[in-house]
């Protein structure tokens, strides 16, 4: 049996991500909370921020400006290992300042037995203006 | 049982992200890419370049000037998910045309059953100057 993109994990996988979309650009906090692990060993490095552990995640949430979320996503690639691993990667368009910046961002999930696919690693950057 | 970190696993993938570091750092580029899956799926987002599958990757790799590749680990952190799952994450700072950046690398593992473990997806950038 093969392990990389078992499509019935890739369909599941894909419905939790469009959920994590629509989360962040409404800017809804309690889901975008619950997408993450809240363990102590989670990271969300960010465009200007390193944040560790669930409660840093979430105060950084609550703190956002609910302001110019939206995003135009390029390029979404969705990768699961086995049953409870996977990828979701994405290259997306979004103004900042006004001007139009390409940015990418990572996102390890794994399916815990007890409470179920979590954000585990993220990881959001640009890349250099003009790029 | 408990998923996260069990320290046979940790110390497993701890050992190859030292080879990682290692291998970076000296510009080895088989041992770089023997680390990183060769899978079409793989991904890998650089400081300035998104790539694709292990070709685009390899190809990178060896069109990369060896100089300056020299960096200080400010905070490596290695999780693991089960046996076969992990996340390594770093804060770096290097020099980038004298002035020194806070850089961030993540990386997601996978170990699979014919080819053990390997990076099915990376992420590094710089926090922005003056952090």
């Amino acid at each position: 049996m093969t392990v990389v993109n078992r499509p019935e994990v890739v369909a599941e996988l894909t419905a939790l991500y469009q959920q994590y979309e629509t989360a962040l650009t409404c800017n809804d906090v309690p889901t975008l909370t619950r997408l993450f692990w809240d363990g102590p060993q989670v990271v969300r490095f960010g465009v200007g921020e390193n944040l560790y552990g669930g409660e840093e995640i979430e105060a950084f949430r609550k703190q956002r400006p609910a302001m110019n979320l939206a995003r135009e996503m390029l390029r979404l690639e969705v990768v699961t290992f086995g049953e409870d691993c996977g990828s979701v990667t994405l290259e997306f368009r979004r103004p900042v300042n006004g001007i139009p910046r390409l940015g990418r961002q990572s996102q390890m999930w794994y399916k815990f037995p007890d409470i179920g696919w979590k954000i585990v690693s993220a990881h959001v950057s640009f890349l250099p203006e003009g790029s």
